[in-house]
């Protein structure tokens, strides 16, 4: 293993969080790297309209999400495609495994990778965009008036059952929890049945049931996300989610996280912000790493 | 004192932070108002290029605001030009009094105000008491009849100017954001050069201006906010700055805090992407007070 280069700065994520924080680093002269996957934010690719980040209303997704892209590329960024599967301390910096077999250093890391989602359903994928949605808020008002589905695999979920129902005609709300009730609004049509599967032709048509089909425009699904961090040998976790102070910092020296993978709101204007906040508080630590006024990753 | 109308919620500042919360409190249907001054974001008006705001590059300041500005117009969001001075709980809400001797109740409150001390002119620590002032009843009697300076940065600077003019003998009002003018006393030279300094010996002698030095015995500077937070009876603060946890929460139950109001870095991103979350979270707030599941503000 032998690493030449050891950067001020590795970025995990090229999502909304983790572009932001790339645009701070460049300002901020770091010397630093972005990692991601091919297609940068797919959740954004999907989402039909954003109305809620400030400055672009009523945008597509994937025009925001060009808009993104344009951005970080104009300023000269490259975006280094590699999955880091491994995140570990060495010395005075972190070392990144990369899925190629790639070893990179880094002084400081932040994680932005976002949240992964459980176990889908059968034709979930296929419909993400096409009436299959993740945010109330952001696709919520599509459905004015209409029949919509919710999926709720956590109380959280009854939350979205509520907003919700304020837009469209009717909702059918199926529990897949063990639910105890206050009540919801009238038009909203509790079930418990299972739910098996999304079907549908260009668009959603109807929830699949252990009790039957049912006829929706769209099915908003809620569950936990699946465990973030996972990938950093020692970072401190709660319910899925990594533990972050106000400055982004997490328990370990060094690594910041920011956007979706340091807990709700799920929100892209939260993700943008976060993304800054933990880039310039990473230029700070670095900067106190190099004059010897704080401790290294290593001390740890 | 009759107030008809309780809102759901109450945003204090038309900043970039104010923005945010307020196109997500409309998205999630609550019933709000958002007060601001005259000219929302001055701060942002006089950054001659953002780079680090995601998804614009090398931008106008100005252009950037007409941007958010247009994006709040376009979801018919009605900006209540209004200062509030005062908020206080009262039963299961907060009042806010408004400068005008309006009053407002809300159930729940996002403070978005920016700071007070944002950046200083060179030279105005050095003189603060010794002819650098912030308040023209407290030392404007010091001036009789003498010459001297009122940097504005917002119209509000206005008022100060003409209460001044009545106590010395001229007043040199460098206005320094964009002003539609009602007139001034005969005794005030207006002037949009922009201030770049304040020098003096012992004392304030001069302002150093883009076109020129113009001197004078004192400089009173009025910006647009006040210290964070010192509007509001019981909020804790921890060097000028509103603490709040993740959720941007403040130790008062309903009061939420976003932006440069809560600290470090003092950023765009950052105050949009909190006033995004404290929307958010406001919004499960007072859902949960409806439905009696918390305790509201009277109870503190």
């Amino acid at each position: 293993m032998t690493v030449e280069h050891i950067y001020d700065l590795a970025i995990v994520g090229c999502g909304p969080a983790g572009l932001s924080a790339a645009i701070n680093a460049k300002i901020r002269k770091l010397d630093f790297v972005i990692f991601g996957s091919e297609f940068c934010s797919p959740k954004l690719h999907q989402s039909p309209i954003v109305d809620n980040y400030l400055g672009f209303f009523n945008i597509r997704g994937e025009d925001l999400r060009q808009h993104f892209l344009n951005h970080v590329r104009d300023m000269g960024i490259v975006i280094t495609h590699n999955k880091i599967t491994n995140i570990f301390p060495d010395g005075d910096c972190y070392v990144l495994l990369g899925k190629d077999t790639t070893v990179y250093k880094a002084r400081a890391v932040i994680l932005a990778t976002g949240v992964a989602y459980g176990k889908q359903l059968p034709g979930e994928d296929k419909f993400v965009g096409r009436g299959v949605s993740y945010c109330g808020t952001c696709d919520g008002p599509l459905y004015k008036g209409r029949e919509i589905a919710v999926v709720g695999y956590t109380k959280e979920a009854e939350e979205e059952v509520e907003y919700l129902s304020t837009v469209a005609g009717k909702v059918h709300y199926f529990v897949q929890y063990d639910r105890k009730g206050s009540s919801l609004p009238d038009n909203v049509v509790i079930s418990t049945a299972k739910v098996i599967a999304i079907e549908g032709d260009q668009q959603v048509q109807s929830v699949i049931t252990g009790e039957g089909p049912v006829k929706v425009d769209a099915v908003f699904i809620f569950r936990d996300a699946a465990p973030a961090g996972q990938m950093v040998l020692g970072l401190e976790t709660r319910d899925g989610v990594v533990i972050v102070d106000r400055n982004l910092q997490t328990n370990l020296p060094g690594v910041f996280a920011a956007g979706d993978i340091t807990g709700k709101p799920w929100q892209l204007a939260k993700a943008v912000g976060e993304g800054s906040t933990a880039a310039l508080n990473a230029a700070s630590y670095i900067r106190a790493v190099k004059k010897g006024q704080v401790e290294p990753a290593a001390v740890w």
